[in-house]
């Protein structure tokens, strides 16, 4: 049985392992939503994902406060997209590092990689790490996608310099190129492999760490002769990669 | 004489009947932005532009609380792009449609209807009109742009129809397209002439809505697999045609 697409308006999700023998155990959060805001009832049919590409048709046998499971009628394994789209992000305000965890997840990143770079405002805390989670898993609902995107914790630059060399194409976002070659040209189109993008934060990326990524082979590019927020490039390049590659 | 461009890392406002016999009057907002934040001083060089394409170089004259003065030194007049974009946006949630003029102003548009089409969430009042206008300034001197983008007031979906006969191209984000075409197909490099972008509310436009507005010519389009949010769906959209535009 497979579950049509888009089966639904509303995804409900439910960690890996509290699917098992053929029910879902819906988190308090997902079963207040459930049972107190959508007034849903057991009988009712759902749609829900386990972030990894299963997208489960099931029936709610129990739905009361506090408490909702759900019974397991089909499953559809989506397959991952063709190609995996890293976000290196510098940490920019909270309120504005939110906003790309939102709009990039529902824009199709599959990874976000919080970079402490020379200029980032912050080093990114254990309850920030949390709060964008929970920002990836709602963004993946709104999205309908069922992959849900791993938010690693906030990364030293260097670190997250040597995954450079293991992309099949990395590339920064970069205000000097302004006059130069935009994302068209960086020939995005590999087919299938991994995408790294950088993304500096406010005041972007200094000279010297510009230099050690191009020396590893990232592709400068630029957005056009306005200046963009860091948040705004990091949306605007989202969508403008995930364009290219559809 | 020219100004170099981008000429500096900080562009001011004065509306232009706010300057006049080759001096600026800054307004009280941006003095105290200049005086108090920035901590300039008399004697100092800054760029300034009226919103309608003049880029000028000054000193400032007085830099006191509550009065700022410069001395126009020379003018560039940038030329309009050569596609004026305009964004019809259904009325959405006060913080999200905020966030599109910010975003969308940044990433070039050059006129925003905000539209009170069947779903949108409310009629637009006369503070929002302010605030908005406001953001569009702040948004405009972030990305070093010397054109302001007119911030129409909220517009009945009848009557903003009525412009669509008049552009070159318009265009509509429709959900149901996300097997169709999507904004490559659209063909929207047509080199010189408007274009008029429609996005509508939560919950899209009604089907009697996407119907009237193909009817008068507007061209159908989706944003990919993924079902995004209306500010989402804006921001990206507006994204992708300057970039294919560029």
């Amino acid at each position: 049985l497979t579950v049509s697409r888009p089966p639904c308006h509303q995804l409900f999700y439910a960690e890996p392992d509290h699917i098992e023998s053929g029910l879902i155990h819906f988190s308090r959060e997902e079963t207040s939503h459930m049972v107190s805001s959508l007034r849903l009832k057991a009988g009712e049919s759902i749609t829900a994902t386990d972030g990894r590409g299963r997208l489960i048709e099931a029936e709610l046998r129990e739905a009361e406060r506090g408490r909702a499971v759900a019974e397991v009628l089909c499953v559809e394994e989506v397959p991952p997209p063709d190609v995996m789209l890293t976000l290196y992000q510098g940490l920019i305000r909270p309120q504005r590092m939110d906003l790309i965890v939102e709009k990039c997840v529902e824009l199709g990143i599959n990874r976000l990689v919080p970079l402490v770079s020379e200029r980032a405002l912050e080093r990114g805390t254990e309850a920030r790490l949390k709060r964008w989670r929970k920002i990836a898993i709602e963004a993946m609902k709104q999205s309908l996608r069922p992959h849900l995107p791993a938010i690693e914790p906030a990364t030293a630059f260097g670190d997250a310099l040597r995954d450079v060399a293991g992309l099949d194409l990395a590339l920064v976002a970069h205000q000097e190129e302004e006059g130069g070659a935009g994302l068209e040209a960086a020939d995005v189109r590999i087919g299938k492999g991994t995408i790294g993008l950088f993304i500096g934060p406010e005041g972007g990326f200094s000279d010297a760490e510009i230099r050690v990524l191009a020396e590893r082979g990232a592709r400068l590019f630029g957005m056009g002769g306005a200046r963009l927020k860091s948040e705004t490039a990091a949306i605007a390049a989202v969508a403008i990669i995930r364009r290219l590659l559809d």
